[in-house]
């Protein structure tokens, strides 16, 4: 279908001004029927965190105490956008029944979801929209598994041809009670209803005008992405960058519905379309994320690659010693791994005794202080120069790649270098593939 | 122990002319006192290798039928050499034993193991040196695994100051019996010998002046090695150098034995001395090599990495088609797998249709026609600029690069390339490296 699911991010509904800036988007495109919202976000470092506050709610009310402190925060912030918005909503009763849920033992997950839900009420009212409550097309089986039903109750409920508002963060469990997701948050909840509808685009209304080519707290001013694959994103997401949660992905990802990025101070920005395909002719690379934590173990044996059961004997090693490992590379007579670094630091000598003892190598390297690098881009397998620039420039700034690594995906080029380099590594590479 | 054990390959022990060579080698050094013999090789393309006459005896002989005329070939091969040499010895009687115990029901190893044992007793008579049968020092258990006692029984025998001369290629069992060394021959018969006695070296002389930075076939004429390290000829024999068969290594690199390539016909050539370490100021890079005759299989999937059962499902796949796979590269969400062609061509369409349906991948390839090359080197992970040199140089001579990888061991860079452009990869990189 032809419609567009729009979800707004904390801060694009944390005050009437914001909320009039979406509603001006909203306004400005009548495909635009399927509103999705989180809680109101900060408006400044010194506000609390709405859902923080009702999870306080919910343990003092749990424990026979007094919340009427934090209740009374969380109440200002929607009696004043309402007053500001002048909704004529009945904002006063719906805090009532929460009092009233927090007094009759809710369930945190209950207390929790109540920000996005009071958002989503007031943003109805405001709109004149119709609220659509999560809880009763949305249920959530074990793990935060949506069912399948979810998608069929979804689609009837928003069958009508209004405006909708839909709360983001939570469900239903299979016995009614509310149950909010363990992560990912609202995003989730707008590509469940996108997924539904098989919406014509899944817009995620934001503070930033797209996803940026390198994390900005390392590159200077990066720029963002025009346009961006799924696979890419997979891939800049597992290495490091700040993106949309996985879950938040996979529901369109399925039906390569487009999620379209997007910031609400700069409507008149492009943003960053996701999607399953685009024009590498413009941009081959997508970006670069890296990050460091990672320590790394590598040993040579003579004659490794004739027994098998070594590879199995290394991996029950780290295994009983609870260790992680998350890349695995074997070369002819030797193993790399890298691992995460907390766990060396805890249990690198450890373990350091037990692979000398158990399977006497040759030489045995364990380090901490690694950084894993990735260059992400579908142009990159017919674009050999890329890569050849990137090592180029990492050479000329002297940066030592402890593993060079191209083509186990088809769309990533992988670097391990010494975290004392990891930021100038990515600052490099931002450059080269600029 | 200061000596040196001298094995003297089938060339070298060819025709008199030649053993006059080896002579002059021997007592040019009173350290060589251990000298390890193949059978005489061939002359010329004309002749017929003596063990493959040897075995057509046995055969002819087990069922019935008369052997005489390979019988006449092998006798007149030794009966030359002894003539020219003026050896003194008993070759007519030793010929007269063979036939006897071809008569009476010899082994195939029996009859193989003749053409060690009867160029040993020459040269033993034609240097007055002492004949030392291996059937009485090495002991072959199950699989070719020498029994430890072996080494003790050799340094036994060995045990004097003269002159020793030991036939290669066999041993004998548990029984007693003759038991020939299914692969790596009289290389191994030497290693054995050097490691019993600890020698100081283990010169292994043939017809070339030490090992090749590359092949010939596919290089134009490629240098020897000065030097190179047993980890060294490890990956380049794994990735398809020709070079002495791993069992020949794995004894004298226990205790650290520098094996000596020489050639008989210049010995005044340095040769290739293979040994634990060496000077990677001289040359950072022992050689490259590759092989084709390789497939490959890679699939895309998303979230991959999030289904730990995924990678056993793809690996029982394989196993259950027969498909073995060589190299297993995962990336985030991809699977790269290089499989024998062969097995490929047989498989191939079978496989697809099998992954495609119990996998679902979001992309799959299935390609024959590929060829791994790797760059092996000591030196190689403190100098990038080699690695850059070579990506350089390929990407001039537009050869395309499936996998690039480097350090999953410390001494070798790894490149996949379509087989068609194998040679010309090679040819790129050994130009690069010198």
């Amino acid at each position: 279908m032809d419609d567009i699911v729009c979800k707004f991010g904390g801060s694009s509904v944390a005050e009437a001004r914001q909320i009039r800036k979406i509603e001006a988007i909203i306004r400005s495109d009548p495909r635009r029927r399927y509103i999705v919202v989180s809680a109101p976000g900060k408006r400044s470092s010194q506000d609390e965190k709405i859902t923080d506050l009702l999870y306080t709610c919910q343990s003092l009310a749990a424990q026979g105490k007094s919340y009427e402190q934090p209740f009374q925060a969380v109440g200002n912030r929607y009696l004043q956008i309402d007053r500001e918005l002048e909704t004529g909503s009945e904002i006063r009763g719906w805090l009532e029944e929460l009092r009233r849920q927090l007094d009759s033992g809710a369930s945190a997950d209950l207390a929790a979801s109540r920000g996005e839900y009071l958002c989503a009420r007031l943003l109805a009212a405001h709109l004149k929209a119709e609220f659509v409550d999560s809880a009763e097309i949305i249920q959530l089986d074990r793990n935060d598994t949506v069912a399948e039903s979810s998608y069929r109750r979804t689609a009837e409920k928003l069958a009508g041809s209004g405006l909708y508002v839909i709360p983001g963060f939570y469900g239903s469990d299979s016995h009614g009670q509310i149950k909010t997701f363990s992560r990912g948050g609202s995003d989730i909840t707008g590509a469940l209803v996108a997924k539904a509808l098989n919406a014509r685009e899944y817009e995620n209304w934001t503070d930033v005008s797209g996803l940026l080519r390198a994390d900005p707290r390392i590159v200077r001013d990066p720029q963002p992405m025009a346009a961006v694959t799924y696979r890419e994103i997979r891939e800049l997401s597992y290495m490091g960058a700040k993106v949309l949660h996985e879950e938040a992905i996979l529901p369109v990802y399925e039906l390569k519905i487009p999620i379209h990025i997007r910031n609400t101070d700069r409507p008149e920005d492009p943003g960053t379309v996701i999607s399953a395909e685009r024009n590498v002719q413009v941009q081959p690379i997508a970006g670069v994320a890296g990050r460091s934590g990672l320590g790394l173990i590598y040993l040579e044996k003579f004659l490794l690659r004739k027994h098998p059961r070594y590879r199995s004997k290394v991996l029950e090693i780290l295994a009983s010693h609870g260790v992680d490992w998350e890349w695995e590379r074997w070369g002819i007579d030797s193993l790399l791994l890298l691992v995460p670094e907390k766990q060396l630091e805890e249990k690198g000598e450890l373990l350091r005794g037990v692979i000398a003892e158990e399977l006497d190598p040759d030489h045995l390297e364990i380090l901490g202080n690694m950084a894993v690098i990735a260059v992400v881009g579908e142009g990159l397998s017919n674009r050999p120069d890329i890569t050849l620039t990137v090592l180029q420039r990492l050479s000329q700034r002297d940066i030592r790649l402890r593993l060079i690594e191209q083509g186990s995906s088809k769309i990533s080029a992988l670097f391990v270098v010494q975290a004392e380099q990891f930021h100038r590594a990515v600052q490099t590479i931002h450059d080269a593939i600029d």
